[in-house]
């Protein structure tokens, strides 16, 4: 069969500003959350130091590390479907693998079906410039009828 | 086989307390956090209703039912062993059923497994005063063998 | 709102027939999979004890286990969605938590939520006559929308 | 820090006399799972075609793909620690992507850690010759002390 097109619809830039709309709460006690890169299926997202990612012992907190998998999975969607459809977030799985440091954390996402109601992906987080994985998420996406 | 004493070693007080020191980014903004209850192999913790938690549409955001459920089931686990050990997350799965209204949530954990290693429970996330679960959570914990 | 009618509209026998032709694979070896009880967003069902479920240690085997959890959530379905449908099964989790002995498994199946287009729910895995959860499972089904 | 060596310590032929002897009931009804390959913190197996993993309308079971990432998993962890140790599955986590049809599956498993006590990966599910995953699935599993 012919692929379909994965050209993103959106650059990096303008899924982050349509990101700032959607998940305001991201940039509570200062702006941490970018948009490194939009691929074909794919988006890295970059979640920089703050101390209010802290947990105590110096490492990042598991919240932290599961908004920056949920919001690069759905930055990955995003960049497939446009900014007019509102994905939801229906399943999350997570497994934390190490601790990471204090420095800023990479998320990885790569879409691995992107169907007319359902999306489904995987996210590899890392610290940055380390090369092992701290983290790993699924997540799937139900996506609206209506677009 | 007799059972395994399941009398709680810390009071809600004394839960609420220690988790302030571990899980001091939760009241990042505003403490909205509480333990309301603690009991055999179980917690209920509450997450009171602050702009911070909101998505637009009015709906309380992910990352928020996410930390709700891993504080929660965290506190089940430290009232069963007391404060002195340092658990784990080493996994977490999320069903996300319905959207939270702007209202606080309650997390009811409910620990299935407490070995000398690892710790498995559930916990049902509900809208205060609802009766329809707004989200379903199973997490994973490690626990350190010097105890 | 008016709650929903959950009275299911097929019973244990018919939804037995249905199985039977859906997964006739889970027969292959001798019939060991029963439907004991639907209720409202609810189904119990049994895997009776036979070598073919063996591990070596004289535990029941995780591929049994996880086909009980699987067709006992899709019996649950199929009692309030009735037998047209065909669900499909987009995610499962699981957490084994104790070896099951050589006896018979139970799998309680209770709906957590039943949207027009997903089903998620879980359960609960018992050996007969046990207390003791041995594993538990979480899943999400897709619904047909032509129905 | 000075990385582990990770070069197996069993071949692909070591390693599926090992599993014949603790997954024997995956041979029921004729022998279908075969490891393919196995290196530093991977392996790769192969369930081969046989109508006992067949659904109605020709696509392979669930349980089939649920199992074979299992032992897929199981035996990457093997291939790391050799025959003697005995890991349990503790949790497991699927996402089916799409219908794979009546053809020969491959599980391609890739440890994510491999601690003292708890191993984590992650299988990505084909159907022989195809580029699409059918499905993913994560597993963690438990190491004993005594090795």
């Amino acid at each position: 069969m012919p692929l379909r097109d994965t050209t993103p619809l959106m650059t990096a830039s303008q899924l982050e500003s349509f990101l700032d709309e959607v998940f305001p709460q991201l940039h509570l006690g200062g702006r941490t959350y970018f948009v490194e890169e939009v691929g074909p299926m794919s988006a890295r997202m970059r979640c920089d130091y703050h101390e209010k990612h802290l947990r105590p012992g110096g490492t990042i907190s598991g919240p932290t590390m599961m908004a920056l998998a949920d919001v690069a999975l759905y930055a990955a969607i995003l960049g497939q479907i446009g900014p007019v459809a509102l994905a939801v977030t229906t399943s999350l799985n997570f497994n934390f693998l190490r601790k990471p440091g204090p420095t800023a954390l990479i998320g990885d996402a790569k879409l691995l079906k992107l169907g007319k109601r359902l999306a489904v992906g995987e996210v590899a987080l890392f610290s940055q410039g380390e090369s092992e994985m701290v983290a790993h998420a699924t997540g799937t996406y139900s996506i609206p009828a209506e677009r």
